[in-house]
């Protein structure tokens, strides 16, 4: 694999697959073993309980479905909803577009509230959707928590208390493969109905693990829920949750070891430590992108995200180039601009495990590659933004105090 | 996690998931990567080549998907039949059991075949069902290559033969599990339309890819297969293929560097070679099974599975108590008995990256615990028949000569 | 590394270095550390405290050297003799032969005690010299617990009774390094003066510490002994350790975080345990010979080691070449004859952390082996005759229970 | 090991143990072997051939001995030397001055030439005193090429020189310890008779293999050399060179492994490259620190060394706190002054597998920590300097244009 190598290690900045820690790469070092021996079941169950805490949970039931983040969606959608049921969806981005696009093809009656690409989903509009569907015909709100493409967080909260108001019974369904252990996510206090993530992302472990959680409400529906699903079943999931099994089909061992690890390493810190991690880096992300003098894709504080910056670049760059140029000579990797902004932006993942001066090598990593790609910029002064900021805030690590 | 550690290491003989070999652990032993760098898109073009040598095919085309055998079953289905198309399937054990529920839950119209538990497929019910379906109103005949649960290989030829004599249009789907890259399995020869295997099974990875091998007239089928899918859907791999990034969603950068570690292993010891040696294994373990005057689940020789052999067991003696006997005192995990053979049959797995040393080991153990249950064995003597038939056919390593 | 790979895992029996269990490969799976951060140090604290209790000594002072058992031995004598200074030390095998050759070379003045090989240090020899030097001109009794070369155990207790006897003040250094955490071993009851161990032995580590433990008398005599050392100058480390920084130069990393799990590994296992394991592994292991109709090497069973079994063959048959088929054919590393007994005797290394089934696969090979060079054997007969013994004697994985 | 986890990478700049690539932990994670296989001498033949390489010798011989720098040290010296013998040793900084107290210790008369410490060795000095010595007194000259606690590195070439210019017998030894594989050095071309290096170092291995390389007068020399040795004797090493079986004692598997994958990393970008990329990064830091408005520790450029910068700081600061606080805020780990320099220097070690964004994320940290103990730093002053070097210089990486 001659292509892949280069000197050092390679500074992986992309919003996920991320950084996998290394206490987690130990664990997940191991051959297999017989999930049907009474160790697995032993461990998922520990492991199902630990999970919840991270959606901040108590009523919701999860699922470790052997899956990607596209697999999660149509789980969450499949269980719960009947073709042509109605849906309101918000396209603020490529991930909100794309799960748009999963809840048609799944047969679903999308209702599309769409915003510019930069500003967050327009929840006036889903207000005045909601006051005006008296019949209830709304089956599902569907929102896509961070949108990943364009660094944009919704305000989930602000969600509940909209259907709140109108006191419509629609389910709340949300996407935070790139918020959920990352972000402030509160499952039960703003009445999730279901809520998933993908391990590749804030829980900083390979791919290969869709989590999903649901409500009681949500388990309901999955009752009489019509769309045709066996893989993605959670009655199947259930039936092996009462026999003590857990398992309707193979797990993926190391996966679970290294769930188990990751979970470990988010409880020593904190989650409410890691989540503000996650805000200073961001912060610190978007001071050096304010330095440099670039535009922030998102365009208002109020939908910065915390996990990902996507950055506007000057119309005679293609931000391509910057990625390319990441990769061929810094062994640094970027997040393309995709659809509508590709060319346009590139975007700076600061999502999982990571910690300051990994951030701050990527920052001067991308103020070269300015400088190669005819971006006026001085060099170190983004990074010394983020160093003020940072320098001022970054704790102790208590472990170490 | 007390419950999983014993001294030494663990005997994993169950037929699935199998030992990873040690260069596979190492090459999957690594941090995640962008899978958008052109690292992994150059890879993955050089491993979908290689893994249709493993199918047998030069004109298949595969697809790698983030999913278990169970997945990998639902996409072989969803992608080339429609709701309400006649199958016609074998019902010979527990695993074409599931999937004949699989098929009953995607909504098609299924055609079932019985066979006794430790038979094989009935294939001359196969050929009156296609003598006498002159409409062609069979869409496919799905059957299970080898039945993981009675150790009973279905003659795929066979059925080939059968389709031909009658001309009969209908799909050939065949769930290759626990046989592709362990037993003799010719996708194009055998005309097959759709073959499928889990990472977890004779390549020896850990659990998480699905690999689907379709035929043309598979993908041809494929474009007006009205089956719900997305996730599973081929069309949105088709489409990244012809783009040149393969993955229309995040794979496990783990896996696909530990599957090319995996072919690597199986093409430097030979395809053949290790086909003929999963029958060395077999036919060694059925020779103990012999000696210890057991009964081999597997009603005919035609049938004798190479990956699995189910063992009978006397009435007064509960199958489970074996396994768990063998987990709790010999650090060996064997497969248990399920469903109808339940309490039965306990399972020897020798599939995957196993050599004679290993599986003597097991055999041993077995005896020990056949003893510990109260079946009057005389140790010794399954491995000493073994012993008697590798002793004259365990080839030299041929690296090491 | 062609020559390297075959299919399965390789089954390594020879008496050092023995398989590493899977926890202690996965936490040496690491980067570098700073060894001067607080962390190393902190964790160096404690180990030093746990390897005291494989010694069983709580007034001895450890030393884990970055070295070899070779070098370890050097340590042992250059911090505790003189040039010129009469040591008594036994001449029973090649290990035995090469730490009397370094005292040789070190300048000391060797008084050797010859044995056949294959028999246990003359202890009467020892008593009669004891007795004869009433000047106590004899400044150390040097001894090889456990002679690897020829599977005999010499029993120490004896020694330090012979040595009180006669009042004699001579040191007492033992070379454990193929007993040390597997044979009975008590540095403080039998009242040794220097215990040395190799991490690649017992531990079940990979090579790299030299694992030394001085008692309060050997300490004193370092403080006169004037044999030239600096890499192996005990006061280096305890100069070091007065600091709390440990470490006189730099150790492994990997090799401490390997310890700390092995010895993790030996503590939840129990030391009387791990023990009680070998020496069934080791009466299995005599019971198969004996099967076989073979001799061991080890002429009384009082010596018989549980660590290492040396099998003698027939005179038509040349050792080396079970060694080679073994490893050609079987996949199987079993030890040659050394020196002496080089093509007259073969080795199996029953040491470390193994269980039943490991070794009962090793017996089988040897079985086939044997039958291939020609040794009229009855396939099954050892393995049967173990088996027989184990089957009465293996208790339950306490963890499993 | 709670005192350890941080979250994120631990940054690791002290000059030894480095930063580990993952292809090399990769090669490591592996189960034990026998090391009389046939397999071990195999590699270790190819081994020794490509080690060579690195110390740019074909004639010397080299040994790959289970130490540290301290053993390859006493190695060195033990070979070559006789008690009593003279040695010219330049005591420049704490290293040379551990080897001095080695040569010391082992008896031998070293004539000490001191400098300052920041200054190189004092040439004019040893020109003065070989100029003397027509009687050839002098044995043995020993120098240290990279003094790693003040950054300083001597001129070999011109001791080869001034050795020349007098005709003089002596012995050239020479520590390479944090030089070898990452500055210019040339064995051959500069006459060394030893040379020496450990595998934690520019390898970027774990500790544990001292590599010695002996020209063929060294190994004449070490015929009659009587320093009293074993462990540490060549002798041993070439009667296993000649049995082709290598070793005396047992290696490490692991690092066997971890060599052969170090040493390919090293020629796949090449040897010259690597040293280019010590000479970027060593600029890099240097033009950050002079950015900081601090001094270099090495007092003229002709002695900057490319893997370590020793940075004097203002006498009101502790340098000891700017370790601590990399160590618990920043998860950064920086050497420490050491002996005369004490409080007054902190270092940051270049050396070994490192990119451009891994040195600037350190410098990042650096900054902070500066402003954190109190001195007046312009926040990105120093990585922009730094930045604008490598901008300039950096070149694409080979593998991936």
């Amino acid at each position: 694999m001659d292509y892949v190598y280069g000197p050092g290690r390679n500074h992986l900045f992309v919003p996920g697959p991320v950084n996998i820690p290394e206490p987690v790469i130990r664990a997940m070092n191991r051959n297999n073993e017989d999930y049907r021996s009474p160790a697995i079941p032993a461990m998922t169950r520990v492991l199902l309980e630990d999970v919840k805490k991270i959606f901040k949970t108590t009523t919701g039931t999860p699922f470790l479905i052997p899956t990607t983040g596209t697999g999660a969606w149509e789980s969450a959608l499949t269980n719960t909803l009947s073709p042509g049921d109605r849906t309101v969806s918000f396209l603020i981005g490529q991930f909100s577009l794309l799960w748009i696009d999963q809840q048609q093809r799944l047969k679903f009656n999308v209702d599309v509230v769409e915003s510019e690409w930069g500003q967050g989903a327009n929840l006036d509009i889903l207000a005045s959707k909601l006051a005006a569907d008296t019949a209830h015909t709304i089956k599902a709100v569907c929102i896509v928590h961070n949108e990943t493409a364009t660094g944009v967080t919704n305000n989930l909260a602000k969600v509940r208390k909209i259907l709140d108001n109108y006191g419509h019974p629609a389910l709340f369904l949300v996407d935070g493969v790139s918020s959920i252990a990352a972000l402030d996510f509160r499952m039960d206090e703003w009445g999730i109905d279901v809520a998933l993530t993908g391990s590749q992302k804030a829980l900083s472990l390979p791919t290969g693990i869709g989590i999903v959680c649901a409500s009681p409400k949500a388990l309901e529906a999955s009752k009489t829920a019509k769309s045709v699903r066996v893989f993605f079943d959670w009655n199947d999931y259930l039936k092996f949750y009462k026999m003590g099994t857990f398992w309707p089909y193979t797990p993926s061992i190391q996966l679970l070891y290294g769930l188990r690890a990751a979970l470990d390493l988010i409880f020593e810190e904190g989650l409410d430590n890691v989540i503000a991690r996650h805000s200073r880096l961001g912060t610190a992300t978007r001071l050096a992108v304010e330095a440099w003098g670039l535009k922030n894709c998102t365009q208002k504080a109020e939908w910065f995200s915390d996990t990902v910056t996507a950055v506007v670049i000057p119309p005679y760059i293609d931000s391509s180039e910057i990625v390319r140029r990441g990769w061929k000579r810094y062994n640094l990797s970027l997040g393309l601009g995709l659809n509508k902004v590709a060319g346009k932006v590139f975007r700076i993942g600061h999502l999982g495990n990571l910690n300051e001066l990994q951030l701050l090598g990527c920052l001067a990593g991308v103020e070269m590659i300015l400088k190669d790609v005819g971006y006026p910029i001085k060099l170190g002064s983004g990074v010394g933004a983020a160093c003020a900021y940072l320098q001022n805030t970054t704790p102790l690590i208590a472990s170490r105090i």
